[in-house]
Parts: C-alpha cells; sequence; structure tokens
C-alpha cells in the first residue's frame, strides 16, 4: 500500500534523552542525527531551543554540519506564556532563530493541566495555542502541535480536548499529535479516541506512545489502523520512565506487517545497522532481546525447534531476518559467522569465501574472542588486522616489537602525576620512551609516539580522536573484563580499534597497538633504524 | 470485575529459560518457582520431565521441597509419538510419573508443521493429541493443551486448526492454548481469531505469546478481551529470541486497567518485589524501563514536569506506584533545576523548600560540576553527600583523611601486575595500605579496603558491584574529562556514586571515596584508633 505523505518521526534527540542515564553532547546528537536521516525518517526533533542551551547549540550547528537527506529538522518548544504577546516571547523567538524549518509545539490538552500545572485559564490555553501556531505559520514554518495528555484530557472533557485539536489545525498546524504522555492507554482505548477525534474535527492526527503499559508500540499501531498517519517514537525506544514507543519496532511493523511504506526504498534492510550505530553513540546498544533488530530476535536455541529450523526456516521466523538487517543465528552453530566476515571482508577489498580456510579460522578466532568480550562491529581496523593475519600470516606487526610498559598514576596535595614508560624493539634494535599524559592511555599514548614518530612517520600523523570504555554485560565489580574501542585519525581517514582485558590499561594498549599496526600495514620494515636512541 | 476460573500460568522455568544466556540449576527453578507462588500466579510449568533430566529433577524435589500456597505445578510435554501407544510412550509415562497434578501438552496445530517437522499425517496428528489427552485425564491430571503455531495454522488452514481445538476439548482439556510461537501477530488478528475460534468452538482457550514485532502483552490483552480465561507468560519476559509475554506486565494490566482480580488479594502490591527476587536468581533483572516494576518505571527527569510533580504527582504518573510495590523517584539533571533538587531531597528523606539557601547552593554547585561532565542522576550517594555538606557542612569527610594515593600498571612477557598504594589519616592517626588487583580500580578498591575495614566495619561490607565509565562532552582524544558510575553495595542496599575527572585513575577514586564516605554517614567519629598499622 502506498503511504504518500506518511510521515515517520524521531524524538530521540528531544524526548528520548529524557530516559535515566541518558546524556548525549552536541557532538553525539548530530552523529545521531545523520544515522537517522540515513536510514530515512521523516523527520527529525533534535531539542528545544532557547531552553537548554546544548539544543540551541546543536541546531547552531546543524545548519552547516548538517546536511540531510531524508530528514527535516524540527525544533520542540512550548507555546507562547500566558498573557503575554507572541511576538514578544523569547521562548518562541528561538524556535524561530533555531532556522529549523518544522516546529513542534506542546500544547496542554487536559483541563487539569491547563489549570494546575500551567495555572492558566482554559480560554487563554487555547488563545495562546493559536496565537502561537499562526505566528510561527506567517513565519514560514511547518508545525505540528503535540497535544499533551490527550487521552486522559478526552477522558475528563471531551470537548475542550476537541477545542485543542480544532484550534490548532485552524491556526495551521499540519497535524495534531495525540500524546499519551504518561503512557498508562491500552489499544482499544487508543483506537477508539482517535477515530472519533478524526470523525468530530476531520484533522490529521498523530500519535505519540509510551511504554508505561508494555504496549506503546501496539498503542501507535491501534492509532495508525483508526486513521492517524504521523507517527512518533524514538531509537530503540529510549524514552522517560518505561520509554516512548521504539521506532525501529513500529517502522518494521507498519512496513512488514501494514504493507505501508512508510520508508524511502531499501532503507528498512539498514535498520539492524542503524540501530547499532545509534547503540554505540548513545552507550545504549539495543536490548538483546529487542525485536527486529536485537542480538538475540532471530537466535534460536530450543532442541525443539532445531532439526526443523534445517528444513525450512520460515516454519520458525515470521520474517526473513535480512529484511531488517538482521540475521538468523542459532546457538550451536557460527554459518552466520562466516557469511558475515565473508560480506565485512569484501566490504574492504579483500577476496574470499565464507567456505575457505582463512575465514574459517578467523570466524573461529573472533567467536572465542568475542566470548571473552572483544566486539569487532565498530572495531574495522583490529577486524583487518586479525583477517589479514588468517590470509597472509602477517599484519604489521614484524615492523616493531613490545618489550615492556608501564604507568604509574600518582596523587598527592591535589595534584595527579602519570608516567608511562615503554620499552619496544625496532628492527632489533631497543626503543625507550617516556610519556606524560592526563590519564594513562593519554600517558602510553605520548611515549608511543615519542618512541616511533621519529622512525615511521605515518605513526607521527596518528591522534586518538576518541575513546569508549564498555563493560560487556555479566560484568560484577571492579573484576571481569572491560573493552575500549578507540578511533584513530591520520587527518583524513578515521579507523577504529578494539582492545578487552581484566585491566583497562591494558585493553586500552592493545587498542593503541593495534591502531600503530593499522597505520603501518602498508609500511616496508625500515632498511636501516634513522633514529639516535 | 470478578475472574472466577481466570487462570494465571507462568512458564518462566520452561519456555523462559529458552532466552539466551539464561541457565537455571534445580536449586534456582525451586526458589523462582516459591517466588511466583507467593506473588499469586495460578500455575507454574517446571520444565519437561523426560525429555530434560534437570526437569525431572526438579518435580521430583519439587514433590518434597515445594510446598506451593496458591499455584499448582504443571508438567509440559508433548503428545505421544505417531503410530505408538500412548500408554508404551515413555515420554507420556514421565509426565505421569512427575507428579504434577497439571500436565500441558504441546500439539501441532498448522498443517505445515504436522506434514514437515513431526511428519506424519493430518489424522494421526489428530489421534495422537484425542490419545494422549484422554490417557492423562484418566489419570486424574488437568490437562491443558498449548496449539503450537495456531494462528499461522489458523490461517493457513482453518478447518484443521479448529479441529485441534475440538479433539483436545472433546479429550478432556481443560483449555486449549492459541500459541503465537513464531511471535509475528498483532493484537487485532489475534483478537479476531481468538474471537472466531471460541464461536466456532465453544471451547475454552488461553493464549501463549512471543515478543517478535514488540507487541506480546497487548496481544495477550487481546485475547482476552476477545474472550480467552488463561494466560502465559514468563517473568520479566524472558524467552527465546525477543521473549515471552511479560507476565508481571499483563498481570498489573489485567487487574489495574481491566479490572479484573485475577490474583489473591494484595499480591499485586509484591509484585516489584517478586520481580526483584526472581531477578537476582536469574541474573538478568527488570530492564530499567520494565513497565510497572523496572527501576526507572516511575522515574521523572524533565523540568517541564519536575515543578508540576510537586503540585500533584498523579499529573504525571498513569497509576501510584505503591500499587505494584515500586516508588516513584526524580532525577537529578541539568533540565530540572532547584524544583528537581527539592523533589530529590524530599525522597531521600530530607526536609527542604527550593527556595531555600542550602538548595540554591547545591543547584549552583551540581550546575557548574555537570559542566565539568558530572551527572548526578544516577549517583544518589554523590547528591546526597553534595545535599548534606550545604544543609549541614559535614557529610561524613571528617572520619578520614587522603593524604595521597598511587597506582602502578607494569607489563611485561605477557604479565600485566597492577598496585595500588594510598595513605589516609584516621582521626590523625596515618594509615598506609597496598592492594594488588587485575586493574587500577580493583587495586584501589582493594587497597582502600585494607587500610580502613580493621577501623570501621561498615567499610568491610561495602562491595563494587558495577563500574561504568562515559566519555562525556565533546572530548577529543585521549586529553579530556571522563566520568565513572560506581554502584556498591553492602549486601542489602545499593548506591551509586560518581567520579569526574581528565585521569580516568582519579575518576575512579572519587567515586570510591565518596562511596566509603556515604557508608560512614551515621558512623560517629572513632574514639581511638583500634588498628595497629
Amino acid at each position: 500500500m502506498a503511504a504518500k505523505g506518511f510521515q515517520l518521526y524521531d524524538t530521540t534527540l528531544r524526548d528520548g534523552t529524557q530516559q535515566e542515564g541518558l546524556v548525549l553532547t552536541v557532538e553525539d546528537k548530530l552523529a545521531v542525527a545523520r544515522h537517522l536521516d540515513a536510514f530515512g525518517v521523516g523527520f527529525i526533533e533534535g531539542g528545544w531551543p532557547g531552553a537548554v542551551p546544548k539544543d540551541t547549540e546543536f541546531f547552531r550547528r546543524a545548519r552547516t554540519e548538517l546536511p540531510l537527506r531524508n530528514a527535516q529538522l524540527a525544533a520542540f518548544g512550548a507555546t507562547r506564556r500566558p498573557g503575554t504577546a507572541v511576538s514578544a516571547d523569547p521562548q518562541v523567538r528561538a524556535l524561530l532563530e533555531s532556522g529549523a524549518p518544522v516546529v513542534t509545539l506542546v500544547a496542554k490538552a487536559d483541563t487539569r493541566h491547563v489549570e494546575l500545572a500551567l495555572r492558566t485559564t482554559l480560554a487563554e490555553n487555547l488563545a495562546m495555542i493559536g496565537s502561537t501556531v499562526r505566528h510561527l505559520v506567517h513565519s514560514g514554518r511547518r508545525v505540528f502541535v503535540d497535544a499533551e495528555h490527550y487521552f486522559d484530557g478526552y477522558r475528563a472533557n471531551r470537548e475542550y480536548a476537541l477545542e485543542v485539536v480544532r484550534t490548532a489545525a485552524e491556526a495551521g498546524a499540519e497535524a495534531v499529535v495525540l500524546c499519551d504522555t504518561n503512557g498508562g492507554s491500552l489499544p482499544d482505548g487508543i483506537r477508539e479516541t482517535v477515530a472519533a477525534t478524526i470523525e468530530a474535527t476531520g484533522v490529521r492526527v498523530g500519535i505519540h506512545c509510551h511504554d508505561d503499559t508494555g504496549c506503546a508500540v501496539a498503542n501507535t499501531l491501534a492509532a495508525v489502523d483508526a486513521g492517524a498517519t504521523h507517527v512518533q517514537g524514538t531509537a530503540h525506544g529510549y524514552g522517560e520512565r518505561c520509554g516512548n514507543a521504539n521506532l525501529f519496532t513500529v517502522a518494521a511493523n507498519l512496513v512488514l506487517k501494514r504493507g505501508l511504506d512508510i520508508l524511502p526504498p531499501a532503507r528498512l534492510a539498514t535498520m539492524a545497522e542503524a540501530g547499532r550505530a545509534i547503540g554505540e553513540l548513545t552507550g545504549r546498544p539495543a536490548e538483546a532481546a529487542a525485536p527486529y533488530i536485537g542480538p538475540s530476535a532471530f537466535t534460536h536455541k530450543g532442541g525443539l525447534h532445531a532439526s526443523a529450523l534445517r528444513i525450512d526456516p520460515d516454519l520458525y521466523q515470521h520474517i526473513d531476518p535480512a529484511v531488517v538487517g538482521s540475521r538468523m543465528r542459532t546457538l550451536v552453530s557460527d554459518m552466520g559467522g562466516r557469511s558475515s566476515i565473508e560480506l565485512k571482508a569484501r566490504e574492504l577489498g579483500y577476496e574470499v569465501t565464507a567456505g575457505s580456510e582463512p575465514v574459517a579460522r578467523a570466524a573461529a578466532r573472533i567467536k572465542e574472542m568475542e566470548n571473552r568480550g572483544y566486539s569487532f562491529e565498530s572495531a574495522d581496523a583490529s577486524f583487518e588486522l586479525l583477517l589479514r593475519e588468517e590470509l597472509y600470516g602477517y599484519a604489521g606487526d614484524g615492523l616493531f616489537a613490545v618489550d615492556s610498559w608501564a604507568v604509574s598514576v600518582e596523587h598527592r596535595t591535589a595534584v595527579t602525576v602519570t608516567e608511562a614508560r615503554v620499552r619496544l624493539r625496532v628492527d632489533g634494535v631497543p626503543l625507550m620512551a617516556i610519556g606524560r599524559g592526563n590519564g594513562p592511555v593519554n600517558a602510553l599514548d605520548r611515549a608511543l609516539h615519542q618512541a616511533l614518530d621519529p622512525v615511521f612517520p605515518d605513526v607521527a600523523r596518528l591522534e586518538l580522536a576518541d575513546y569508549q570504555v564498555r563493560v560487556p554485560t555479566g560484568r560484577h565489580g571492579s573484576a571481569g573484563p572491560v573493552r575500549v574501542l578507540a578511533t584513530f585519525t591520520d587527518g583524513e581517514r578515521r579507523w577504529s580499534t578494539v582492545g578487552v582485558d581484566e585491566n583497562l590499561v591494558a585493553a586500552s594498549w592493545q587498542a593503541l597497538v593495534d591502531a600503530v599496526r593499522y597505520t603501518l600495514l602498508d609500511t616496508p620494515a625500515p632498511a636501516r633504524l634513522t633514529v639516535g636512541a
């Protein structure tokens, strides 16, 4: 079914960041927006300019740093204050100054909230909605109105809730988004209210659900069934309390179960990848059991199913996992591993086949390393080193050898001093270097540069651009493996490496050494050592 | 509404254990069953005796070690093999020998599965169902039949699917449970098929859903709306792939949203406690955002809401959290300001007002610290220390002083040795201690315990339970602030602290010291030092 004009609206960067523990920098938000745009959502709500300084900054930088292919940026904000002129409201001005082509206004639709939280009259609330929408529309913005607590409001005072919808639409709002703000609704109630609202007002409505009854996805679908043509959600269902409707699950259900073409062609197959990339940025990957794209979503364990799965996987799968970019796994087979290694290797320019010996060896090593906490998904450079070791028996590791390293951190009278010593050999010649830094990784990084920069000009250009620490699941206390993911740049390209060890410093060292090895992949062994050490 | 005879059926111990990574011992299973019974489910499916040795053992031990108050035990198994007499089938005999008063048989309801997976005729499959049910009923068992892949089967061959239901019921099955085995259904499809099945057969039906479309809870409710009076689910939604319907969420929705009395009186208020206890046993606690009982389920962050929350929490909550044994929490974040600090402080038992001087000072400090990368959202203990400093000018920091600390990490010939030294003063007396660990934080933790355990018994109980590293705001390379979030336990309570520094080790040290200070909040200064150092 064609879904012309159907609006898929992401609010990860605004409502999603209300999730406990989710804190995004402006840099993170720009990167998340790029992934959402590439995935194909129609609207990306970037934040609340004027109210949150970081969000003001986001919209400022977005103007030059965020060329979007599929999406339009939306700024979120409130209607003007009670009793003031809309043109004099600084918050409304900030929405315009954000430069976002779309503005989404939150408006109270529940009389209790108007009176208790907003502390104004019902009439003034309607006037605030009307004048703010008109002002923004006259200024050339597309406007959506989020009708907050709509479903409670509709139950308490049906006429007033409908009047909010009519007022917003008459003032020029493109759609009025009915919000189940406290998340307490069930699908049947949502369906009835959405249908009745459309019937009574004729207005284009959207839906915004929270997961407090575990029904956010079903509630969203129920609203679409009842006629809503605009759906809001967040990546991985991030959001306050129990989270928002999971935009990925909603999108897959609408495309695969309802036959609605709500994404640009072929984008659904990139969903798992988009989910992984966003999870890396937020530090909150998809739950293992997340529908469609969780690592376990198509993972079969039951012995009951094992033989039938061999006959026909479709007997036990509701969709082909590839359709959303996921894959079937059975917990006894590594066949999936080999195919994805083949895919990844070809992507990097290596001609290999899944059935070949080197790929089998790489698959076995990766499987064993993943059991110890490694993850190669975001560490292309470490993966490529491993692959070349299996293909050619060599991957830049003959150019230098590590004899030992050490780091000391000393704190006394409010001053912390960190020093690293590394002992390497290049072409058989010992090299020793010392580095000071503001932390153990920084100190090791500097010591490594101190030793190798004079010998290898490529290493001199190597710069650590990002550094992340992850604690793989199941870790107890400070004893257990930690994973370090480091991203480097030579000023042009960027590549990432991974290290795992019980010792955070040792894990970081692995990632640093992998980065140096990767830098030297195309460097011939030095004919003679040109540095006096 | 009374729900006499409504059956709440738990399959955590059978279908739930199909979840990736979930492994339970017999001991664990007995303990989980006790918690499920105390919570008030009507049936506990213990496993598959005869097929899984651990499950045979579970039922054997359950006879003496599992006195149940509310629930009956159910043994899960298959119908007899094709072409054999039911009395000669060893697997059916094992079901009887398990001693379970209830037997739940899985039966194929989809012709494709009968032919491809079971490899028998459609007629023989019906005969297998009929004879096995009759045999068990004649042996005095209550029998349920799980109609596997019912919804796909109904779509493919409606008449055969209905015939399976009729055959099971006519043979004496108490209810036929319609299973969405591959989890691909949506609520509207479930509702229609359940209603049509009841209409066509007049049989009592149950529902068993999986979460592959993110709709397992809504699907279960839709089935109940259509007339199902038996619902199956698992604790926390454990299960294969995306998991089963979350029994806790389903139960709360049925009681609170549908008004069905499906639990013994007053048991719903123990749900959060039951969920925690089961999560401890399985090692898989509720997701933070799990409806009703996740730690974040009633947690508020937005500054938009904070002031309104003070007026009336019900404005932003769909139910009173106490009804399910949960509680409201507010987070301290850059969006909240003084109102959320007041709310948080009151939650911790301090009588303060947003307009007071100490709250203003705390707000200013928090804002300044957040700019440097701190986040107090998940660090209640560090927040409380800061609050007490502003309220009383003191927060346990006079009990010991830190003179210096140092950590060294040395790597040589594939061995990494980490050692920490701390120099403290307690009551003016210097204390020095050394700790070795598998990383810098572990080593510092041990050195700190080495020094303080003999003096402060409360510190001896302090254990680091979780440790997370985040790289906040616009960090570039290995030079920039890192945030450490550490969670501690004394065996009963848990609390979290935060540390921020350019140096990861220094940030970790702050979090460790905050944890010790928090532990000592109610400890009077020691009269004399009882340890020879």
